[in-house]
């Protein structure tokens, strides 16, 4: 049946996290995604983490379902080709995600004299166009200042590549955004966002700008609580955490119930002269609800503790590994249709996600290991490019192009 | 000029993050966004960080630019006004996403029997419907167990909602893919989504389920380290911390070059008979190379390490805290054309982003502030829900709806 996006071709230059996302929600959502590298593979083409083979199961994650192509850029032949398979297709072609940030052939004015529709996005690390990675914007903007455990001296990084997985999100947003322009006018467009920008814009919408300029202070750590309600870790009986939320009234009043802890919270509203059905003085007496709650759960195993909460309706989950989490949840099994168990060479076999997103007039596309490097690049050479086999043979022959099957003009005889 | 979505018209029912998020993503690329509320408003409403007035700075921050209709949704009649309000409009319009989730007369069965092409995005807690957040979907898919300092027992939450960003971001692209099918073909579409396979999905897209799947065993803490290649903070001479980069061969050869660590670098080589080049082993050896690069910054105050690392163009960054990066970073200042000054009656006055991203055929669109609650009601009302004054009167005078200058039908004489 296809993807919602079937009929779409995109073209991808890219290394690492934030493009590579991008190109990937476009491919299981349906689009045809090319993605192109070197001859010797992209940056990220060794990226951690590895599997036992030393293959990375980081670049097979990200480019999964993408054709892949492989180009000496070096070369006047190589640029050309490129140039053909970004600027080739029909109407739903012509679309260009890129965070290489090459001047002069690559950019969008060169590009866009070979097809004056061309929606091309480009991701820079910063709006200077200077090389930024989610490890440097992050600590930049104050977010590891205020993560971690309550008093700890020093910043936390996130170890979750946030900004690119948010900013590979927008790049994707802004294609389609421009592709539906393009559909009612004709008229290509050269987007630009950046990673900082990404992070910068989003901790203002989030209201951490507002509380430092209104506040004047560094939001303090405050280690796994949830900040400005009530939500903490406890540690069971059997040394296994979890993560317990009273965000809302409901939830709030859940936790309390399940807990038996009314009358004591009904004593700590009395002392302090509050109102523990405001979120922000739960989060104000934080330390002393939790001291409150937190025999229930030293009490009790966290097969108990599930079983309570659940029954209850509490907002809840365990802290796991990643290792738990993949032996005890069924959200990360094929019990989950959003996975399928595949056994990809030289990576091994565990499950691999397709689209988290479902549209009630398509089935949900299973998802497709990577490719290898230049898997594709003699299809994309013909069908793309508009090549014939003895040109084709001629690139391999050079070094020019590589990948796939075909090694050289004597194959083609 | 607009924005490249202008004509278009989303409706938003929401609370929290992720889908507050997506709808000011589209508002701040030129659609028309209008967000219905309960009288007494949502439950964010509310939601920490507030100014010292007490007025929440993250609802103010992510609603900026959106309408804004309070109606009581317990009532049938209300009902029928939100129905109009989602069902009403062109052929740009009758796009509706949110998380509320509410079965029978919100739900898309429902809604599309009055208008067949209805576009609604459902973002759910789990896909099973249950509630979730990021505080519980986090833990529970082992991000803390992997954050936090080198050799810290305890999972470490990140402080940056970045499952809830992630979600919002895929908001958009379902609801932008589902209306540009929409637009070929007339069909509706009811798409659902789940902030847990939000995540799941992107940590299998990033290699972490492969890993765990294959090694068996949990990636270590390994504190502000970059993983998998180098990446390190360092303490200037003034106590100021800097994270340097050297993910690729560039970047760190100019980390060394710039340190003059280029022998000790070579002995460190020899020594091990590893190879440096290799992006793996300059994470295992990770310690080793610290030691040898901290005497480097330990000498130098912030601004003469920054003024070295300018000079050879390496990749890095000050951490600071949130109200430092606003008084030393132009990047959050309007010196920054994503960012405007704005001074917002309750809130007070800081810079305020616009969308990250640019469009070469759209001028950047300033960004407004928030609408109070109900703003727009009797705006909306009669030019969505198509209702003439006396009726609106009416519905004010029985509190039905709320908000704006209006207050009863004697404002209407």
């Amino acid at each position: 049946m296809g993807g919602i996006l079937n009929g779409m071709r995109v073209v991808e230059g890219s290394a690492f996290v934030a493009v590579p996302l991008a190109g990937l929600t476009l491919a299981q959502m349906g689009a045809e995604v090319i993605r192109f590298d070197r001859i010797e593979g992209g940056l990220d083409a060794g990226r951690w983490p590895l599997a036992p083979s030393g293959q990375s199961l980081f670049w097979a994650g990200l480019n999964k379902g993408k054709k892949s192509v492989a180009v000496d850029m070096r070369s006047e032949e190589g640029r050309e080709l490129i140039t053909r398979i970004i600027t080739g297709g029909g109407e739903d072609a012509g679309l260009f995600i890129t965070n290489l940030r090459v001047r002069g052939w690559m950019d969008h004015p060169t590009l866009s004299e070979r097809r004056s529709d061309l929606v091309m996005v480009t991701l820079m690390g910063d709006r200077h166009g200077r090389p930024q990675v989610d490890y440097t914007v992050n600590p930049a903007l104050g977010i590891p200042d205020m993560t971690g455990p309550e008093g700890h001296d020093a910043p936390v990084a996130h170890a979750l590549p946030a900004w690119d997985v948010a900013a590979g999100g927008m790049v994707v947003n802004a294609l389609l955004a421009a592709e539906r322009h393009r559909l009612r006018t004709g008229e290509g467009q050269d987007v630009e966002l950046s990673l900082k920008d990404v992070a910068a814009a989003t901790i203002g919408h989030l209201g951490l700008i507002g509380e430092a300029a209104t506040s004047g202070r560094a939001r303090p750590k405050s280690g796994n609580a949830l900040y400005g309600a009530y939500g903490q870790d406890f540690v069971c009986s059997d040394g296994r955490r979890v993560m317990v939320i009273g965000l809302t009234d409901r939830q709030w009043r859940g936790l309390v119930n399940v807990t038996g802890t009314g009358e004591a919270m009904a004593a700590l509203a009395a002392e302090t002269g509050t109102d523990l059905g405001d979120e922000g003085n739960r989060y104000r007496l934080r330390h002393r609800i939790t001291s409150a709650l937190a025999p229930w759960f030293g009490q009790r195993d966290l097969d108990a503790v599930a079983a309570a909460l659940e029954d209850a309706g509490v907002t809840w989950a365990p802290f796991r590994t990643v290792p738990e989490a993949l032996a005890e949840d069924p959200d990360l099994s094929e019990d989950n249709p959003m996975f399928r168990m595949l056994d990809q060479a030289g990576l091994g076999r565990f499950p691999v996600p397709g689209s988290p997103v479902t549209f009630s007039g398509f089935a949900r596309q299973d998802p497709e290991g990577a490719p290898r490097l230049g898997q594709h690049t003699e299809e994309i050479l013909s069908e793309v490019a508009g090549l014939d086999d003895a040109d084709i043979a001629r690139l391999y022959d050079r070094g020019v192009v590589a990948g796939g099957a075909r090694k050289s003009a004597r194959d083609a005889a």
